[in-house]
């Protein structure tokens, strides 16, 4: 289990954590606040958003930078939500440090060992996401390199596998849920939006995670999917989150949660 | 929707349906009763087991064949319980035809088109088990060769993919469960057994399976796992079923079944 | 080492033979003979040409049946070539018998286990595709269900494996021939054209598994592949293929062939 | 075609490069030179050797660091090969630079998108290792991050994709070849040892790699494999690489080279 300084707390017999938000932090900060107010409504306990992101293509958008922490860190102070944020690079960790309450290692980074040690001689929490096509062994070995530099504060975040399946962007790996639970003491919760990269399927799949046992969910949310600067084919409307959360509120309790 | 003789209903908002059974029928026709007793007082709705087994090795234990039909049936008698079991060769459709109620077609025949046309000459319901390494758009396909012969009773079966994850047996892809939902009108249920290949995923996986809106669940049941002929190790025993069942019952109101 | 009936011999240290064709036998048959006749100038020892074509959806072409055997033998007749063609179904054995040298067995039908049993019962040389997701474990143990019957003429076919690649349509895998090599005595041809689905890189891949050790080449050469009425992206003309046998040629005695 | 301060030329009509080294750089510099000097007289151009190492376990031995670059410094003065060498981390790239001719950019850091701009920054030539799970476009892409920085001299490196097959460490894919040839204009050479994991794959695969067009060969000897600290399955002693070499050049004139 893991505690954050408002009390929040991630794993063991906790109820389901929430984090929702844009897939980048954008220009216009009153979607985002948008977002983040719905989901502080809704009982949601982070706020998700990228001020760094990895692209496949080096002209693609990739990120405000520190002005996204700014906007993240506002949010934050209108609605007390947490902050979970994505660190690239080691040269940005003092910065994203000053912002983000949980910090997240994205699935390209998994094995960027170098990063991994960065950040296990924090205190911060850290969410690790899974590689694309890390098996769950390789997984709990990079949480390992986390752990063994001193920060025990490690979540992991499965985000579906790369297979040969074309009707999903990723395919979502719920069993690596049971085996994490199994195999290991950290807490585990499900990304089905980049899992999927279909805005139909993440509610379906978000209430699969919770009934596999998953500790939390982290979901794109955007204010106009449909002109997001990135994944919106993946985000869901305010309005859909809504409609998901009382779902899955009624889910928790009958797996024990 | 498809319905039975007895009057059961796969698919639409009916309540989900489940089959259980041994992997394979064995000569201990005692055992193979035990199961479907359990079962029925559970309130599944079909006996699963096989009588011709398609294994990888030609040295290993294929099935009781005829024998195993007829146990099926007695099985039947005695519990009211509906019988699915596995047609391999298009010589034994008479046979098979005889005494199943719903005839499935394995993993590996999935694109065996000509027993795909075969059996679309019948009426008998059919289950077509997913492909190995099958696109979801390749398993609608083979269910199309099955319809444009005339038989539109196919119900679909997930059932695991096969990917580089080595801690289980393949990877359930329970996104599948959404996009049958939306690309088709044909009912879809989960195989948590052979998708995991672990006894102790089973239930959690069948969780996950009903939460994403399959209309049911075929799962390996034997009154003795450690001495099972076939596929021990993701067996679970009736007591654990028993339990299964209890909360997969609180789980399908939460999503309107 | 195979032999076969002409003295053409497979395997061992004999030199790489070679199996070309169209993918499907088409209505046009002097299209037909015009590949078969550049096939045994260019010294190919087969002819292939599907009479049954095992296709994704059942509203595809799929073959011209007796006719298109028929079509094989008389360019047999004409050119001395002998015939390599696929059989999917028991029922077809009798008729495929009496033209094929060699019996092919698809992808598909890789662990269709009656299907193999049943040529396993033949004398006539069978050689078997490896299925799109099988290891080279099972793919063994598919020979071992025709070998165990008492047919111990087999010959395995190497045509890629599905994986997440989308550059080419399949993955060809030629570690697949130095694997066989050392757990088998069976010989291993490579099938370049479905493994890559692209004509620009037969030539290529063709090399590479002559290097690797391969004993012999199958591959889709067509009279006019713009108009072929199956697989015509990765067919080759007669010219290309004359060039590419060239080369092959020069190369096959670097390896000692 | 890239140069390096020696004359050596990579890629268009040059004849290939051999790259050999042990895995990791160890503490007995005699081992090193030993294969040093071999790998000299058969007319190899690079010596490889990792000094710093990814290892999946925080607990493995990870490399000896700048004791291990001085080693191959020292082999350098004494053989006149060119010092190929990973780099892992931008705090490490100055010391890195101080004693390579080409930097290498493993499997897991292919989109490590700020190491990949770091080496943008320089002008010495970049290695730059496919990704286990990487498309061939989405490696070409990670190529361009180096090069919209400034630095166009980037080698690309196939080195085995993660599937299913368990037979291998990885699955070669030399179609990465043909299509890399086709899509871009930068040099690809291939690593048979990671990709195979099997020493005894290693002569064929290269073999088959040359055939396919490839620039050159990565490739591990160690002069003791079966006591080698890293990687000794899929090491090669001097002697066979000596064989692979007289066999590799007997193959390239043949593939134009």
């Amino acid at each position: 289990v893991i505690e954050f300084s408002n009390g929040v707390k991630i794993g063991g017999a906790n109820r389901p954590v929430y984090m929702v938000g844009p897939c980048s932090v954008e220009e216009d900060y009153s979607g985002l606040l948008e977002v983040a107010i719905a989901a502080k409504e809704m009982g949601c306990q982070f706020l998700r958003g990228g001020a760094f992101k990895p692209r496949t293509s080096p002209y693609d958008f990739d990120g405000l930078g520190e002005k996204a922490l700014k906007y993240l860190a506002k949010a934050k102070e209108e609605t007390g939500l947490l902050v979970v944020t994505e660190l690239m690079d080691v040269a940005d960790l003092d910065m994203v440090c000053e912002y983000a309450d949980l910090i997240q290692i994205g699935a390209r980074n998994m094995q960027n060992f170098d990063l991994l040690k960065a950040v296990g001689r924090l205190h911060v929490p850290v969410l690790l996401k899974r590689g694309m096509s890390a098996t769950i062994e390789e997984w709990l070995m990079s949480a390992e390199y986390i752990m063994s530099e001193g920060n025990h504060n490690v979540i992991l975040c499965e985000r579906g596998i790369r297979t040969f399946e074309k009707a999903t962007r990723n395919t979502l790996d719920l069993s690596a849920v049971a085996a994490v639970k199994r195999m290991s003491h950290l807490p585990i919760i499900v990304d089905p939006s980049h899992a999927t990269g279909r805005r139909w399927m993440v509610e379906s799949m978000a209430m699969a995670a919770i009934a596999a046992g998953a500790d939390g969910i982290m979901c794109e949310v955007h204010n106009d999917p449909e002109h997001a600067w990135c994944d919106g084919a993946e985000s869901i409307t305010p309005e859909t989150f809504e409609h998901m959360m009382g779902d899955l509120r009624k889910l928790a309790p009958i797996v024990g949660r």
